[in-house]
């Protein structure tokens, strides 16, 4: 059969769109390593984005071997539970799945263990995190994905979705930052916190970064991948609405973008002058995080809202992190990225918000209208009911349950068998120097060695 | 009802154009975060990349708010002078304008500010930082978009453009270069000199940025967010020419890519040659000036000259800024980035170059016809009159007395206030540890405190 | 003649396509230059960096005026060896070639001197670069890419290709990084070792790169860049494929991103566990190079190949890369940047993999069906005969003669001038003091000046 001209100017409008979101997503892993490498200290800024290079790298091909086959192998013996087929790419491309679409997923894959590597930061073994890494983008997080967003999964918006709903996560702040959060929450208090991270009395003792400059690059580095990872999550753009003027997904899409902007913005500048409040300095690298709490929260619902209402979104996203931030501090809870509060809290926080504030015309365009004849739930706050919000609470239990039950073990099995912690030597000399050959940053402009040419010859003859 | 299959594939192909278009954009953010950072000193990087962050979370809400309003808002009771509706994007997404190019607009206003922090680095209090920004991007930038870009404002090029032409200022030498050149003029200006820029004869002692990989780094993320800033101007790229075979934006945009890069190329070559042989050493930072230089220039023309043209503006774009540069020295004038040499000495060239070199059919292509029955004027140079070129004149002048009589009493005020420029001592210690909490870098990798852990439990136990 | 709706629908689709691909290629030069910069020592940062983005500017103005014309222009008195039209762009656009697909060129045209500027680095005279980089990209290079690339080039797959094939170099493992390896192993074999690589006995004595950071920056930069590369070498997205249900080049364009993932990510891995066993540490940088040489070889078979057959190829690249290395200390050949065995050999290793893997479907797709009644030859593991690898052998050969016979003279003659290698001293000191005006980093944070400005004053009266 020909393909018709129609259906490959679809074909391709789609695709466009889906492949250079994808890249954008895929720079999200450079944005990581930026950023893990910046909130570090020096001494594990080589660890750090190593482990970020694995998560590419490692993630590609355990996502192509048997990822993306547990996330959407969706055939005709699913099950809302695990896919069964698509193990290695094996007949894809279908009718409904593609090879960008593939692409599209492996990054979101990728991105799950970048987060959790923050949270283990600076005192893990290397061969550790390489089961973790395997293990999480693997298998942990590709079951939730196929619950969440495969169309047999049993949190999905499907006709017969939960409370005739559904959970709404449109681009993973349950499915990728509270995974990841939650992961991050298990290997962090199983390593338990950095050497000289609280003194005697249990104080804290500032372990600061060591390049803003880095912090920076890998903020705005995520915060334009951000803008693959939510709007890209329609996948398609050319579909046109019924009974509206001349609106389609390309209407929702650019919404989408704005949404996550004034989202991750108010954020950003609520803690940008609550921290001048309560530390008594303008601090940059805290905005950082607080524009990435509100872009993590408005994950969830940034298809589904007005514009307002993300405003509202990144307010308590902000408020969400400081608190937990002080409550971390308080409890001794050490994760240097702060990613279980960031990703775990704001995701979790995302969840909640989309059930409060999710608009019904614009949950009817991107989820369809629900079971036939029953009323699609949507925000309580804009008189959706509860359907929604409890769809969303309990895919945020599941979440933090099925994280628990796995990860949790994990970490206490390499704990138990000495291979998750480095020796304390280790790591007040550093991951770099004692695993990796070497520090981060050699300082050769200074030479110290000899200045001519003479000199030198005199020293390799002597 | 239902929309047609033609209009959702035009829709769809031109908000993927638009919306790529404006991550590149955004891009430039992180550029001028970047490209100022390294530019200054060590001790003052944390502070400037926190300013380009501010731009883009207080621009989000700013632009969202109001100036989108301000700029756009041109509707049944519109004026030439400031837009009147949109306000928090009420009535958004209309025919005319929707998300996506709110979301492109948005790119550009909070860039403005990001030109205008380096003219004012390393000496300005933070919390004067907060009121320029806001007051720059949402009051004063979005003014000028409105006189030139939006269809009822004075220069407009719409059928009773000025001197029946309007301005051509594309994708903005004059309306956001200029803007913001020029406001850095002011503040600069008003707050004199670093300490220690010129010396007691006013002979001027080097202030070298801190790291020449972030200037690079910068330079070439500009370059990248420059495609979408210029290209992007056409907003939409599914518009067909008459009268041409096979030509419509499509091919208008790849010309626009290439204009782009000649410029900025031939500016960067002759910058090169020149500097060594007026300084004698061949000097990077200086090639990645003259590079922006020529981007700068080129901006307001890019559409509607050939190639050959872009190269000659180019050429004149790095003499002027190397003119400028000498200047600036010789009066004492200390813009720490160059701002107001290069994006308003720059961007002012720009503006002249266009009545010069502006090409017939393109400025038709781009700019339609004219007034009816009335040849459409175009470059001096290409026999197209004195009407373009005058338009030019009258949009420069504008912009310079606009801006003069906003930013001028605003840097003035604060100044008087003296809430705008830091005491000597901290300016001498640095922003960052007075402001913003600690050093952008801490080297933590040849630690001098304790190696091993039995040192560390005993300096504990002390 | 007006433009039908479906022509403009489909240049506006193809024209997006290519455009966004020109740009990722683009960001491939910002991600050599922080990749060399990272691994060359910080006295030679500036430098490097330098000539990175002096490839671009130089680049832009010798391929605008006669590059291109030399690689494409193939008209109607065209020639299989080189091109002779279109210089500065005069008659573009025509109906095949308009001004997006010269920018996509040109961001290739700009990358091959960037990658021979790493087996050069950290001792060529700037003069010498100048010259060796204008040679390269505007005549050297442009006359391969005429060969396979134009339709009148003598290894191109046209109607009477060679062996009835044509060599089957989609985005470049031959045309671009063997060049770019070729080139370097000359220019690095002339210059010879760095003063201080190899002790008197011919023992290799370490050289480390100055910041991790940058490699990995660079390395995902380029990665990001690749899926520009690769992909967009597909040039239209908008073709469909006879005798397929909802096929063309828009399956094909995910495909190759995904086999071009898939190499590097495999060669990743295998040189992350090949050098623990080897050398005894996780080492990032050899990982950064691993993934860089799987891209390299998957660059020329990417949209011919199938998924599996990708892993192969990244896994052999990864072995090509450690061996040439460990045969490169042997031979005290010193290329900083490893760019002759990374581009020149996993280039190589790209060019013969293809000749056994190419699969018929894919290849008749992405070429067509070839001289009429014959069979296209294919993969010869995959049963597709001898003429593809014969094909592919004689485009190394030809390629490894023709760079030897140009680049070759040229660097002896550099060489024998005295203006090819710096003075020892000069090397030693480093190059960015020497001939750049300054070290690339400057400390002032902790500012050995004055610190109040009493005291500031008071030395400024003595």
């Amino acid at each position: 059969m020909e393909v018709s001209w129609e259906m490959s100017v679809t074909d391709s409008i789609n695709t466009i769109y889906l492949l250079f979101s994808a890249y954008l997503v895929f720079v999200m892993q450079l944005g990581f390593a930026m950023l893990c490498a910046g909130s570090v200290r020096a001494k594990n800024a080589t660890n750090i984005m190593l482990t970020n290079v694995v998560d590419a790298v490692v993630g590609s091909l355990s996502y192509y071997l048997f990822g993306f086959a547990f996330a959407f192998g969706d055939g005709t013996n699913s099950n809302p539970f695990i896919g069964t087929q698509f193990f290695a790419l094996k007949d894809i491309p279908t009718s409904s799945y593609d090879y960008t679409f593939f692409l599209y997923q492996w990054a979101f894959a990728i991105a799950v263990a970048g987060i959790t590597s923050g949270s283990i930061a600076e005192r893990t073994q290397f061969t550790s995190y390489l089961v973790f890494s395997f293990f999480l983008s693997g298998f942990v997080y590709p079951i939730v994905a196929h619950w969440v967003w495969s169309s047999s999964g049993w949190l999905n918006h499907g006709s017969s979705g939960l409370f005739g709903s559904g959970a709404i996560d449109f681009a993973g702040s349950g499915v990728v930052h509270l995974v990841g959060g939650i992961a991050g929450l298990w290997g962090s208090f199983i390593e338990g916190p950095r050497v000289g991270r609280f003194d005697a009395f249990g104080k804290p003792v500032a372990m600061r970064g060591h390049s803003a400059a880095l912090v920076v690059l890998g903020t705005f580095l995520l915060w334009f991948g951000w803008f693959g990872f939510n709007p890209g999550s329609f996948d398609k753009i050319l579909v046109s609405y019924p009974n509206a003027t001349d609106q389609g997904n390309w209407t929702a899409i650019g919404r989408t973008a704005v949404t996550t902007a004034l989202s991750g913005s108010t954020a950003g500048i609520v803690t940008l002058f609550s921290r001048r409040l309560l530390v008594g300095h303008w601090n940059a690298l805290d905005v950082c995080n607080g524009v990435l709490g509100g872009f993590v929260a408005i994950t969830s619902g940034c298809s589904v809202v007005e514009p307002w209402a993300a405003i509202i979104c990144g307010f308590i996203a902000a408020w969400v992190l400081i608190g937990l931030n002080i409550l971390a501090l308080k409890l001794n809870f050490d994760d240097p990225l702060e990613a279980t509060q960031l990703h775990g809290g704001c995701g979790a926080w995302g969840l909640i918000f989309t059930g409060l504030f999710a608009k019904e015309e614009f949950v009817i365009q991107a989820y369809g209208p629900g079971v036939s004849g029953v009323a699609r739930p949507y925000g309580l706050f804009l008189s959706g009911g509860w359907g929604l919000l409890g769809a969303q609470v309990v895919e945020l239990l599941a979440i933090v349950g099925w994280v628990s039950v796995t990860m949790g073990p994990l970490f206490y099995t390499l704990h138990k068998l000495r291979i998750l912690r480095i020796s304390v030597d280790d790591e007040i000399a550093g991951l770099d120097i004692s695993s990796h050959g070497g520090y981060a940053y050699t300082t050769h402009q200074e030479d110290t060695g000899p200045r001519f040419y003479s000199e030198y010859v005199r020293i390799q003859n002597e």
